[in-house]
C-alpha cells in the first residue's frame, strides 16, 4: 500500500521546531498500516529535518546555538553571498542535517523512541512556508 | 514482503562500534530477498548510526577524537546541562550522524561496498543498551 | 514494483558535483512509476551524497571550502594516516553528509523542489570511479 501527501508548514522563525504531530496528522493511512515505513522529505535547500529530543525546549535552543557557531552566517570565505548573510550557511546546515527522515511504522503508529520527535530545522531568517512530501509504504492492518 | 524485528544491542562503551553482523543476523528474511531495502533505525537521541570503513580500528578511534573536538562535552553556551556534561553534545552528534541507515539488498545479501560496515555511534559515557528497529521490504528470491 | 541498477560514475576531481541527470537517466522505470521512492546509495566510505542547490556553482565551491575547514586534511590527532593526508578527513566528511539519499517519486518523476539537485561529494584527491546502487520501489502508472 502506497500513500503520498503534500504538507505545507506555515512559516516559522529561524530555529528548531517540533513537528511530529503535524506529520502524523497529515497521513491518515498510518493508522491502517501494520508494518511499513514513512518517508518525510523537505523540498528545500535551506531548511532540513532531524530527529531528536522531544521534551526540553532548551535542547532545541542549544541546537540553534551550536549550528550558528559551527557554520557562521556571512563566513568570510563564502562566495555565494547574493542572497544574504544567512543563505550559504543555511545550505551547509541543511546538508549536515539532511533533507529527509525514514521512520518505521508498527501497528498503525510511528515506532519512535520515547524521547524522539521530528524537528523542522529552519536555517533562514525569513524562510517562509516549507513544503514536505510524505510517502507511506506498508502492508495494511 | 515485509519483515520487522527489534534488536537490542548490549551496552557498549562511548565510541564507534562495528555492528554489521549483529544486524544481518537479526533479519533471517534477508537471505530470501532478491531485491529490496533494509532500514535500520535507532530509537534514541544520544546514539546514532553511520556507515564507514570496516577494517581499521584506528578509523573508529579517529571518529571519536574528531567528534569530541567538533562538539565538546560541557560546551559553555549549552543550556541543557541537567543530564550531564556529555548529554547535550551527544544529542548534537546524534543529529549530525543520523538515526537511521537504508541499505540496498541484492540476491539475499546487503549490497555494501567492500569496505563499508555499520557503526553504532555511542555518544554517552553510560548509554546503556540501545534498541534498533530493523525493517526489511523487498521481493522474494 | 522493484528495480535495481548499478551506476558507475567516472572519476571526478575532489569537490561537489551535480549528478541528478546521471541518476534519473540510469533508472528507466522511473517514468512508469506513479508513487514510490528512489534510493540512491554510494558503495564507498570516502565519498558521499547530498541534496542541495542546483543552480550556482559558487554554492558547490563553498561546500568544498567549508568542509575542508571543518575537517582538515592531515589533522594532527588522526591516527589513521597510512592512506594519505586526505583519507581520514574523507571518511569523516562521508559520514557527516551520508552514503545515501531517498527521494520521493510522483507521476513518473522525482518530486524534488525547484532548487534541489543531487551532489556527488568526492572527498579524495584521486578517488577514482564511484559505484552507486539505485533501488526503485513503487506502484506503476
Amino acid at each position: 500500500m502506497w500513500a503520498q501527501h503534500t504538507l505545507t508548514l506555515p512559516a516559522r522563525r529561524r530555529g528548531f521546531h517540533l513537528i511530529t504531530r503535524e506529520i502524523t496528522g497529515a497521513v491518515p493511512e498510518l493508522a491502517r498500516t501494520r508494518t511499513g515505513l514513512l518517508h518525510v522529505f523537505i523540498q528545500h535547500t535551506s531548511a532540513s529535518l532531524t530527529l531528536n529530543e522531544n521534551a526540553s525546549p532548551d535542547v532545541r535552543a542549544d541546537f540553534e546555538t551550536y549550528f550558528n557557531h559551527a557554520v557562521p552566517d556571512g563566513w568570510a570565505p563564502f562566495m555565494h553571498t547574493l542572497e544574504g548573510e544567512d543563505d550559504m550557511a543555511a545550505h551547509i546546515k541543511a546538508s549536515l542535517l539532511g533533507p529527509s527522515l525514514t521512520l518505521p511504522v508498527q501497528q498503525g503508529r510511528l515506532a519512535l523512541g520515547t524521547w524522539q520527535g521530528v524537528y523542522l530545522c529552519e536555517h533562514r531568517d525569513h524562510g517562509g512556508p516549507r513544503r514536505l512530501i510524505l510517502t507511506l509504504n506498508g502492508e495494511a492492518l
